[in-house]
């Protein structure tokens, strides 16, 4: 199908690697590290972790695939016939980027109220963007992967709206010392996740073969590091900086 | 035997890989949250992760089995003759569906001998519903598949009668901030669990191929997500909400 060079598919095969070394790193840095925030805030450094874990087991899932794909004979690379399973990318997402914004929502502390609505709200709208992605993601013509992927925009441009207007009123409220990182973590969400349609268009462009999929499976677990461990940290971070704020409420 | 094609093949899979992912993520999230609660719940949240955990190793080995039973030759999805073991959903099943009694029993903190009491009876009676479908379940023919179906049917009623009867007034007895959550629990188990009996009864419709193959499958591994992880979170909030309310019981 795509015709990669042996050092392309290597190259890939080592960022999978990476990136499984990565969430793994994130998930017990954060696990270990829960009982370092307040109480209420533990919830939230938890969720961060399952992220990364979910993330973890997904990518050793799609490491496996990417070995059984292909294998090398007389020199070349050659198609063993089993094809990359991309859905693993597609069923990580649906579980993780819904709880990815629940995450942020949870740092905030906002009244129970508020962050159940604002949970459901946003994760639902991640949801149907991520589902609304994959019939794209699955064919080979361009006017069908144009037509779920606008379908899919139309839910990204809520949560990103939503966002910058809905949780920028949430972050004005915060302790002035996690201002600046939910600021962070706001961009950060958005810059990461501005990169998945980008690379869904790529085909789309006619920027195919070997070196568009090293680049697009690149791309993805790059995004896929930021948008989870180090997101995960930041949230972390600024669960210890409102913490330290509030010191009285802390029972270790 | 079943005439799956690649696609149906392929998506089946993705829902046993989404199914561990979600019963792999609601284990440690259960277990890392397990001292949020007060003492009295700690064991019902215990017992939640319990469930969820038993099921991820199932559809572990489920999803091992799946891969060993096809394989792609020539383009096309063959048996390799070894032969999908469906017998790991009902020794899940076994373990798992008492277990979930439990957890609603525990989480309600009845007095000491009605929590036994309840807990052998209605799990026995869960045992007794599962080992009574599996000579039905094991069989072609339609007539010993009606006839264990039926047996089975009994016990199923008598639970859900005692959900409905027997628990109500324990039900009536919890704090008002938890009576919702306990009673949305009480539906999500027989609702959940309804689903089971429905989709035994297809092959003996006449309802078979690919397509039923695949709608069994995918049904049966919706249903025990929301059976056990969406139902396990749902106890934990259960346990959260009782907690908050007898503040002063809770040590972390």
């Amino acid at each position: 199908m795509t015709e990669l060079s042996i050092g392309q598919y290597q190259l890939v095969a080592n960022f999978f690697s990476l990136t499984i070394a990565a969430m793994g790193a994130a998930t017990a840095f954060l696990w270990i590290n829960r009982s370092q925030v307040a109480p209420a805030y533990r919830t939230a450094v938890t969720i961060s972790g399952l992220v990364t874990f979910i993330a973890l087991y997904h990518y050793w899932r799609i490491y496996a695939s990417w070995e059984e794909a292909y294998t090398i004979s007389e020199g070349v690379l050659v198609s063993t016939g089993k094809s990359f399973n991309a859905a693993y990318r597609y069923v990580d997402w649906l579980l993780t980027v819904p709880l990815l914004l629940v995450e942020l929502i949870l740092v905030m502390k906002l009244s129970a109220s508020d962050t159940l609505k604002k949970s459901v709200k946003l994760g639902g709208l991640a949801m149907l963007m991520i589902i609304l992605g994959y019939p794209g993601e699955i064919s080979d013509a361009s006017g069908t992967r144009w037509l779920w992927w606008s379908l899919s925009m139309i839910p990204f441009l809520f949560i990103v709206y939503e966002l910058f207007v809905g949780l920028k009123k949430a972050q004005d409220a915060q302790p002035p010392s996690a201002q600046k990182l939910v600021g962070i973590a706001r961009y950060l969400v958005v810059a990461s996740w501005a990169f998945y349609p980008v690379v869904f268009v790529f085909p789309m462009l006619g920027i195919e073969g070997g070196t568009a999929t090293t680049v697009v499976e690149i791309g993805y677990s790059i995004a896929d590091m930021v948008a989870k461990a180090v997101f995960g940290v930041l949230i972390f971070a600024i669960a210890i900086k409102k913490s330290e704020g509030e010191k009285s409420e802390v029972t270790v």
